[in-house]
């Protein structure tokens, strides 16, 4: 038997449970036993009630943990499969992205990871969590990474120095990477790259991709500078930003940032993290912090009145979505990486058409973006190496017993980010 | 004085009147005496009341003519300015965008020539427009194109050859390109560019952007085809459809692509006009055409059940977008070009999270899109040159005189895209 946290519907029921221990039962499966298990913002959704999930389940989709067992797809001899069907071994110590993906499905193979036509969210009623001290995970071979072998993803980090470097990790830093920093670095990445930033990221006019003519006469320069609004600042919102920051010092853009919050010790966190970290990395640019009343005004003021290049809507509500339209530029981008409940989007069709924006919608391929989240880990792990610290991402890890006070001092706002050791 | 047409509010109510020619009003205007204007599907928003314009003022918003005069900011001595401004003369044939763009604002400077801070729709309360004699172009350094002076924009065809190729270009194609055309390439490269079809067209999995690391075993190719979807078959569907099969003959993509209307006339001219271009330029995919009703199994049918990557909704309603979410995939793409009126969007915020769709709004940026769209329409002259035929994308050119009954028929769908000439 194990212990677990469980969700009894309707809404704010948790209860620590005792019950069997998780076995093979497809020959892709494997049972890792859990080291740490993350409370994720998300979680509140379900516990809120406001999804309507009507099963009893294990809570939670963030965990880092050891393979115990693994089903017969496993084994040297395996080809033509990922990888790790045939490099993963019982004892490799893993971490795995909130959602499981086969890795061999059309949009698995397009590195469309979270849409995987196989694809389960951990810690659902499709699916038993990890808020746990063991979990069965389907299609493993496609969804778990190995820290134990470092050869089975690519780096900047040099092959021979991974080990070494994944050794000074801790847990607690590494369980960032199931769905915190990928979906911040999502966000970032998203919007950088989307072709409507490209004239200040490439410094040429549209449309100047793939060779197609474009007028003969830009007749000035295009200011280097990206205006960017984050709205949301619990742990993907710091994310989000850390990732912007790092991305702009890579491809020497100079940035603004707004950070909009309405809870102040939000704001009061990401402010921190951003004084702390050092004028070399961030000189650049500059970063502002804001509530919501004021953001419209800073936005406004740094642009001339134009408007954000990007917004990065980390929160999931219809108010969040609504300031998005309103500070965007026009030709701007909304990327939405918050979990929207059934409601009607705030904006009309004449709105998106008066503005010409852009949206992107959905949930981080984090087994995709592991690789780059892994890297900016390791880069700054000054952030995300630290627990219960003013300037961490983690504020406290305690015993699974706790679970039921935890989750109502998460809802209430009276902690940030809370693992879960099952064995303490 | 001279005769234009003219819209009264609130609805269906056109007259041919007689007002004076206009003339300069600020130094950076000009005057254009109109060879051919058009009616193009847009008037129709305004002339059926949807917009709710309540002013009288003169229709129409695409045109070619000659540049009869020229405010003072003109001169071969003008530097720092867009190039226009030295080398327009007076006698020189124009093409115009059908919205002014100043070409020195920041969102002109990006090619984001429709959301110039000074931008006017051309046919608009705001603007008189071109179905006339004469008009008046604010900003006509930055908006309007010299056909006269091919070494101001760029172009893949030889500069030494383009005065001689544009002299083969009769006035009603070059009439295309102030709308039709430029919103059909819009809408195409806009979808085709988005990162989000990006693993397709660029055969590398995400996040393949800016050196970003990925897994290291893509564990099979990704197949080389896109499929799209174009729901509406107006002349700007047609553009897009044509777009579309050009880009993917120039990349070596194959294409599927469904074609989807719900009037019979409108998919007939589009299957006709597929058959009759060449089987080289085609050869590396299909086109297929279908009523609103047989899309979905069309397409589920194409992909496996997964969706098509990319659908260019080119209507401006409702039910277009809606049609356009149940036929997109998880991770694709819908390009709206249509103009939309004050409806709420036609799907939730859960809708659009859970199939991490991305979307773009808006009006072409015709101005920054002239160059690819004269390369375009120099190559398929066998699809835009013609006038009146079963393959023809204009229907007739008829006097001003006729206006009030050109519009009432192109309402009816009893004809397709009418021109106006004015002198007729």
């Amino acid at each position: 038997m194990q212990k677990v946290v469980r969700f009894y519907p309707p809404s704010y029921d948790i209860r620590v449970e005792e019950v069997p221990i998780p076995s093979i039962q497809h020959p892709d499966d494997a049972i890792v036993k859990i080291t740490l298990a993350g409370l994720c913002g998300s979680d509140l959704h379900v516990y809120r009630g406001h999804q309507h999930v009507n099963k009893i389940h294990t809570c939670g989709h963030e965990f880092v943990g050891e393979v115990t067992d693994l089903g017969s797809s496993f084994g040297d001899q395996i080809t033509g499969r990922p990888v790790l069907y045939s490099k993963l071994k019982i004892g490799h110590r893993v971490v795995s992205p909130f959602s499981i993906s086969c890795g061999e499905c059309h949009p698995c193979r397009q590195g469309f990871t979270s849409r995987c036509t196989e694809s389960l969210l951990i810690g659902s009623p499709a699916l038993d969590g990890a808020q746990a001290q063991y979990i069965r995970v389907p299609k493993a071979g496609g969804t778990l990474v190995s820290l134990s072998d470092p050869s089975t993803w690519q780096s900047s980090i040099p092959e021979a120095a991974r080990a070494k470097v994944l050794s000074t990790l801790n847990d607690s830093s590494l369980l960032l990477l199931a769905d915190i920093l990928p979906t911040g670095l999502f966000a970032a990445v998203q919007a950088l790259n989307h072709p409507k930033l490209g004239p200040i990221v490439k410094q040429a006019p549209w449309p100047m991709f793939d060779g197609l003519p474009t007028l003969s006469d830009p007749p000035a320069a295009i200011e280097k500078t990206i205006t960017v609004a984050i709205i949301g600042l619990g742990p993907v919102g710091i994310c989000a930003a850390i990732s912007l920051i790092d991305y702009c010092a890579a491809c020497k853009l100079s940035y603004r940032i707004l950070g909009v919050d309405l809870n102040e010790a939000r704001r009061d966190k990401l402010e921190r993290i951003y004084a702390a970290i050092g004028d070399d990395w961030k000189a650049q640019g500059q970063l502002k912090i804001s509530s919501s009343e004021g953001a419209k005004e800073n936005i406004q003021a740094w642009t001339a009145g134009i408007g954000c290049d990007a917004v990065l809507e980390v929160v999931g509500h219809s108010n969040a979505l609504m300031l998005s339209y309103e500070l965007v530029r026009p030709f701007g981008v909304i990327t939405s990486v918050g979990v929207h409940s059934n409601n009607q989007l705030p904006f009309l069709g004449s709105d998106c058409y008066n503005k010409n924006i852009s949206l992107d919608f959905g949930r981080c391929p984090a087994r995709a973006f592991f690789p780059a989240a892994l890297d900016l880990l390791v880069k700054r792990q000054d952030i995300f190496g630290s627990v219960g610290e003013e300037t961490s991402l983690i504020d406290q890890i305690v015993g699974i017993d706790n679970a039921k006070e935890s989750y109502r001092a998460f809802d209430k706002g009276e902690v940030g980010k809370v693992l879960f050791n099952p064995w303490k």
